[in-house]
């Protein structure tokens, strides 16, 4: 099963693509699609959704899996935030890809163990799922493999526990 | 010039598609797309965009205008809200149209000359911009209309600013 993961940003939105296959997991692409404070916010909401639908005819990815909205103190900066976020399901709406949407918390959880985890222990924790040898480049494209990974263990928790009746404890969630 | 003005919404997204020219406004078309609460939210934003593109290729509108988020108190509500207007915005810019954004109180004020003006006294003043015998209904389709008109009258105004140099003061924007 092959999985995108986006953490969007109207400035920065970083991606990663995954292989998940029975547990394992690997990295096929990650990156950022950066776009222009001084464009109007309708040419970037264009950019966001140009950069994901390539990445989708690229990859072919079965599940989309996008890291929700963080609450900023600035209450403009979440609404914002929450146009690029629209653009980034739609993408995954076109292409009729299985979309899921995970909290912060829950990501940081589902790689590391722990909801309060701090981003360097986050980027370990993708560094050593992934098997690579340095956290993936920059923090943002990490953000992305990351929910891509969550979406991966869920997946895979949910296929363990339909099919083979096997204890969910099983599954190295947390190593 | 051919107009469409939004007023966007996850439940309700209203609209208005208006004829302006020379300073005199005429209703093509208004209503209002409505989305399933039961449905997963990037259902309901593909359903928008899809509403909003299928109007722009009827149409064939030179500028979609769109209303500017309305601060809730509930910040859920607003930033989900941010998606909805994400996908218009797109909707704009995936046309190429000229894409304005106009924000409730500016609304207000362009269509009764006052931004404190209440929903019935929108209502009416757009029934009478456009020679109605009743206000569009639903009362969203009608937002839809007055952020059209909006631009309608903003885009007049620059015109005779740009072209003429008529004193602005002619513009019957408050009637």
């Amino acid at each position: 099963m092959i999985i995108l993961g986006v953490d969007p940003g109207t400035g920065v939105t970083g991606y990663g693509v995954i292989r998940s296959v029975g547990g394992s997991y690997s990295l096929i692409e990650c990156g950022v699609i950066r776009t222009a404070t001084s464009e109007p916010l309708h040419t970037r909401l264009h950019e966001i959704h140009q950069g994901i639908t390539e990445l989708i005819a690229r990859h072919q990815p079965q599940a989309l899996a996008v890291e929700d909205v963080f609450y900023s103190r600035n209450v403009r900066t979440t609404v914002v935030l929450g146009h690029a976020r629209g653009v980034v399901l739609l993408a995954g709406a076109h292409a009729g890809l299985e979309v899921a949407e995970y909290p912060p918390a829950e990501i940081k959880k589902a790689v590391t163990g722990t909801g309060a985890a701090t981003k360097p222990q986050v980027q370990f924790m993708v560094t050593q799922l992934l098997r690579l040898k340095s956290p993936p480049q920059p923090a943002d494209a990490s953000d992305g493999v990351a929910v891509a990974l969550t979406h991966a263990m869920s997946a895979h928790l949910r296929r363990i526990a339909e099919v083979a009746h096997a204890p969910v404890t099983r599954v190295p969630l947390t190593r």
